[in-house]
């Protein structure tokens, strides 16, 4: 609801210079040697890790307090579960955006990778720091409840009954878009040069789009959005019913990505280079 | 409770330059020619169909789970639906208003045409956008939701048993009031120049505006406030109390948003002007 | 825990310019002619309007929600009601901050009156335009709300049972001293011009100072700390109790401003002018 | 997720000038002649009072409500009482941080004075500030709340039933971590240079990062991360449990803060250093 002058919404973004970043080359030897690339492994693996266990000990906390049946009401519920998911990301993207670009999920990566902001070998590397960060996190919760842990089903994602495989497997790609459309919004380097808030704010609405995902979908999947979160979970908790469903939390999670790099790099982005060759010279500030 | 120098409150802006950008075109031709105009009705429909699928998805697997008994308290309740409403808004006017200036609301988009800050042709193309993906995105949650999807409600906006007519349609008025204000607060070009926070922030008040709204009117009219939302919703559900009061949830906003352009444009900026004629000569910046 | 580099500790603040502006006239005639004061008052008068109108709504309609019985858990609860005072006032200090100061608080304007930032006409005249909008704010909601609004307490500020008149004037003293220590916080044109997060971040904080005195003082007195707020609800609910309290909430929240206000002014402020003697010469930057 | 441009992941920081600032002193005996390090002082007593006075409040306030059984479901629970902490830590550091640093925790003071960002007798002193204000705080809740404070635990942090002493001081550990983690990335010179949304929302972060322990390590030990916390609740309630227990909440959080500081400093840190060596003639902007 903000910037709509005209000339803004049309897309002319003469009035500040902005430059796109080169591509990230699909394999670069030269990344490899760099110290910077192992601290951003490091920094990947530490986020997804407080990630987890920040999020899976509330889960557990508050189901081992509503079991025990005192103050039945007073526990933090699914609000604060969402709360728990969204506030850590905005929290860890916030802190670790400067050394790594703040992933901590591997569809976030995937869908970086496809518009080739990361290049291959990044890529991967990052998905196995954050899928080994979640399994110590989760881990960690396990050291901690022991008894607890099992019982309560360990924070893995589990599809709910009642829902077949396809509602589950919607759920993940909608929900994994909006966090990744939220991500591509946030980063576009042509709205960082024009729109004050973009940078600004950036960490915050990543946040909330976690948050918000994580109140609509919860009772449906646990949601997941996040391979790595679904993986740990798994790892630890180690149940059948666990391993089988967990096909979805990848492969929805990935779809989900692919579809918002396609729409922010073809539809919202490609649109613009489109309008910039047709009324070049028709700008006017 | 900020910026309250005595120069500020009296309206002296000769401290920093800004410009008013002309009053958009009634109706202008070349727009209907660019592709940034298609990118911007893409970016409502689908803005308006995560809007809807995130916050009716809430509702029915919240009331479904209260409903099943398990966990009577633990559910996200009318504080994590009003949560969903405003933190969606948040999210999606952060993604999209340096597309399509982030509307996602036809009360929005007629607040914004009265005011002459987008053209007739824009406004009503942004409108059948907006509806369109509204009606979509519930279409989604009934397709996950089967069962429960008519048995709570659909997500429909209906007036609570013991309210009136005339109570309704007030609850609409003075909320899509104070959405609107502070829309038209947060993109106010005079006061961007001026004071640092609001461009910086703006996405966020818009959105909070949105959950104050729905805190308190949730329990007489489930909270329209946008048209779109609640005749999508009545398009999926379509049951015959929805239709029944769907004009409420159009005239309500429609005068709100009159009213709040009103007010800005002629109480608070018209007064800027005159103060600016009266007293011109004795700034002191 | 930002900022912390020893130069700015010490409070030498040579880095960047700031100027402190002059105190505003005790009286000052000329401004009673400008259509600017006016405006503001307007926008006052709209601003606690809602402000009442939102927060009083979201009581009674909790309270009736929960009487009647259905999903006793569902309902916003005091964490909610707590959030449409704090995020009311996030909104409007937003909308209004550039046109009246944003005040919505005879307490506030107290305050920033002590501290000579606005002229004495200028301070009568918005307390008498906060609470004739809270009148009519409240007003509104008996209108909407007829037979629930006597039934469950109007809104009104109340000491509850078990608590003697001194805690309830403690409560009222500490809790506005923390909103208007917040605000001079917020507006100290020395941090503004040091610290880029004070004007942008500006009426967040504020607030949430709100919200936060909401959790902890609702069960004592339900939270006063605006007298305008606490008027307006006794005017219209117009019940013995509600004006044998009054007093608190206008004695309470006064001394907590005046208080702010000297510890702001003599302590913070004071020791900076204090330090800028001491050590002049040794600034290095 | 934001900002991962090649040149920005890999550490090259020639785009914009930053400079670390020289360590603090171990031993500055110039500060200790300066008004602004009393008045650093008297800023971290108040706050700390200020933090201690609405947490608990909340609390005792909290228990208290569902205690007496009249609306069991509508306290605020504890994700309102995880907001008072988180909230209130945002509201302060905000008001304080250009005057003390805004540590108002012990633990954030020593990982500060690990780094070398703050003298010895700078932190001994906060310290000393810190405890003083914490009893003062909850020693107001206790005169306000008589009768209740003692039964409803004190606002005291103790060891859950159920779990082991290792257990807790995990908790406090890693909770610790997060926070000093947190507030080490908000204060980083580097970044603050480089990010633009570091330096500016630095205060609502560091404020979700106590939010988020809370819901995570509440059901556990009641969440100290913070010595004073812990030391002026234990004072005032002076039961032996919670004395017995305290050595926890004075270990856990110190290891936290070193572990955090060794993370920042060593490996996200020293490693730009190494980075800059290896690779300064390849930058290229």
């Amino acid at each position: 609801m903000t910037k709509d002058t005209p000339e803004q919404e049309q897309g002319s973004f003469t009035a500040k210079d902005y430059h796109d970043p080169p591509p990230a080359k699909f394999f670069d030897s030269k990344e490899l040697t760099k110290w910077s690339f192992y601290r951003a492994l490091i920094a990947e693996f530490i986020a997804t890790l407080l990630f987890l266990y920040i999020t899976v000990l509330t889960v557990i906390g508050y189901k081992s307090q509503i079991a025990n049946g005192n103050d039945a009401c007073g526990g933090v519920g699914v609000l604060g579960i969402a709360w728990a998911f969204g506030g850590m990301i905005f929290v860890l993207v916030y802190c670790t955006a400067g050394i790594s670009g703040g992933h901590i999920n591997p569809a976030v990566t995937f869908g970086l990778f496809l518009a080739r902001k990361v290049s291959l070998p990044r890529a991967i590397m990052y998905m196995v720091a954050q899928c080994l960060g979640a399994i110590c996190g989760v881990g960690l919760v396990k050291s901690f409840h022991k008894t607890y842990y099992n019982t309560y089903g360990g924070g893995a994602n589990e599809l709910a009954d009642g829902y077949n495989k396809g509602t589950g497997l919607g759920a993940e790609i909608i929900g994994t878009f909006v966090l990744v459309y939220t991500v591509f919004s946030a980063t576009d380097p042509k709205r960082n040069a024009r729109d004050s808030y973009v940078p600004v704010l950036a960490p915050l609405p990543i946040g909330f789009a976690v948050f918000m995902v994580h109140l609509a979908t919860i009772p449906i999947t646990g949601t997941g959005i996040n391979p790595a979160r679904s993986f740990g979970a798994a790892v630890i908790y180690n149940k059948e019913k666990a391993w089988d469903d967990q096909w979805i939390f990848w492969v929805g999670p990935f779809i989900g990505a692919a579809i918002a790099a396609f729409y922010h790099q073809f539809i919202l982005r490609a649109g613009a280079a489109k309008a910039l060759g047709s009324f070049r010279s028709a700008t006017h500030i």
